[in-house]
């Protein structure tokens, strides 16, 4: 049987490409209140703030242990909206696609992308999609833009953070980063690592009776946890300290940090939330989180206390006793991890 | 002196990520209520229904006569909101850059989305940078997403066109088409075509009054003319017939369609709004947009009547006098267009 394949001509807004869109697009997503994906979605009204924001992802391979670049399109956008504070409600969906992709592996990314949408609770509800001839992409790019509504729960503030206040994370770190990188350098391992590619709305959720007391939420993606933390303490006073011991990585996230010399803590997670709390509500936080699937092995991994220096710094009590300065990493480590 | 180019590391997460994001970002956008472009931006409420669009941009090449891929970026996206009924509020900006774009190409595009957002009225709110090899990419695509309000007097309803309705288009069509393919395929004319990619927000404000007798609205973007009225009159009893006579076309393109065989119908215009309304407000209407700029060619090009076939059809009366059909592109004519 003949593989079938996209071509320039679906994209060139005639006949051939509102074809793939009703057979692959609008059969999938068309359903709901907003038939046929109109090139702009009327949405009923939202009471609160609206909340905005938009990723495109290029993943490479789109396919990997745990996950591919559809779901991974709709947890990004709906966790950049979750540790904003806010509930993610709508998504757009724009493709570009490469001449020559197998309609199968379209097929199967937008499944994906459907059911992480289902289980995120949002719709997806207006989309664009472009081809551009062989050479000019990898593959398939999405972006997601997303919609949601603010909480009235949170008033996150980096500045408000104390000496003191507990740093928690909801899970072992790095996974996604450690799962695209095997997969793209074709390295096969026992037990290798699988991208821990999940929503974190639940999270958030689950902790606004905690939100005056919650400094600051993030998921910690490219750059990873040491990224944003060093982005937390750049000009503080502030100094944070994280607890080797603590610090949770799954065994085969462990494996390859260890056989390819990697910085764990510079590996992109794309399903694990990150906050800093005041002490009084961290066990609190900890016990909600571990009473979701999601957030089981959540742990607090370390405390922001006065900088030693003039500017905040980031540091690691390592199991071998002593303290090591965790950088902020100039990012040519991964490219395209999202 | 050294050129600087787009790296690898631009896209990693880390410092260089943050440096570039800060320079050519936030210093061009980072004004206004939402300093910093947060990765999720918090809005103000919205009174009425909130109305969403997304759209790709992979223009080729990413700068031609009359515009760039920049400009078109915003007045895309914006002009969707607006036809759709609505006042265009916020824009995202997602970029993805191939390795060893020009810097100095990218601020040209950026200073250019930033005048056509100020001439909008939108601001653009959050935004992503994503860089991947080269052969990745062609140079850069953009992808913006936009949320409007949408305005209480437009009802558009494609099924509530009858006999005696009338097509109006703003100003001459397709000269975006023909701009990009001449600037693609190296043809140097004397007086050659210029994109007239533009925003029509104003067009639909200026129509307002007369919303209850407009049934629908559209930019006739990629497939030009020929697409929307097509998929308008598909499966209906309504044929429409346009009059050659009446139709704007620019010297330019006129050449250029000339020169090559095109179908004027066929061609993209980024900066024309048409529409379908009763006869009794047409004038009116026409009346209004020549009153402004961007409506100063405004004519009325077409009627609706009814079907002479079994479905709707698009007809052309033609200056020979015959009538001829107006078929849907099936695509593949112009790819790469916006």
């Amino acid at each position: 049987m003949e593989e079938k394949l996209i071509q320039i001509g679906h994209g060139g807004g005639g006949r051939m490409a509102r074809e793939l869109i009703d057979a692959e697009i609008v059969s999938r997503f068309g359903d709901g209140p907003l038939q046929g994906l109109p090139d702009a979605a009327t949405l009923p009204k939202i009471d609160s703030a609206p909340v905005f924001t938009t990723d495109s992802f290029v993943v490479k391979p789109f396919e990997f242990p745990g996950g591919d670049i559809g779901d991974l399109a709709v947890h990004g956008t709906v966790n950049d909206l979750a540790v904003a504070g806010a509930k993610p409600l709508w998504l757009s969906l724009a493709l570009i696609l490469e001449e020559g992709l197998p309609l199968e592996a379209l097929r199967r990314v937008l499944d994906s992308l459907k059911n992480a949408a289902a289980n995120c609770g949002v719709k997806v509800v207006t989309g664009d999609t472009k081809v551009v001839a062989r050479g000019q992409a990898d593959g398939i790019y999405i972006n997601t833009a997303g919609i949601g509504c603010a909480y009235p729960d949170f008033h996150f503030d980096p500045a408000s953070m104390k000496d003191g206040d507990r740093i928690i994370v909801s899970g072992p770190v790095g996974d996604h980063g450690a799962a695209v990188l095997t997969a793209r350098e074709g390295i096969n391992l026992k037990n290798g690592p699988a991208s821990d590619s999940a929503p974190v709305h639940r999270l958030v959720e689950a902790c606004r009776e905690f939100g005056s007391e919650i400094r600051f939420m993030r998921d910690p993606t490219r750059g990873g946890l040491a990224s944003v933390l060093n982005e937390l303490v750049e000009g503080r006073n502030l100094d944070i300290v994280l607890d080797e011991e603590s610090l949770p990585v799954s065994e085969g996230t462990h494996a390859v940090v260890e056989i390819l010399g990697l910085d764990i803590l510079q590996l992109a997670s794309e399903g694990r939330a990150m906050l800093v709390c005041g002490p009084a509500v961290c066990e609190r936080i900890l016990e909600k989180w571990r009473g979701l699937k999601e957030g089981e092995g959540a742990v607090a991994i370390g405390v922001a206390r006065g900088a030693k220096g003039e500017s905040g710094r980031v540091a690691l009590a390592t199991l071998a006793g002593g303290e090591r300065i965790v950088g902020n990493p100039r990012g040519e480590l991964l490219p395209r991890i999202c």
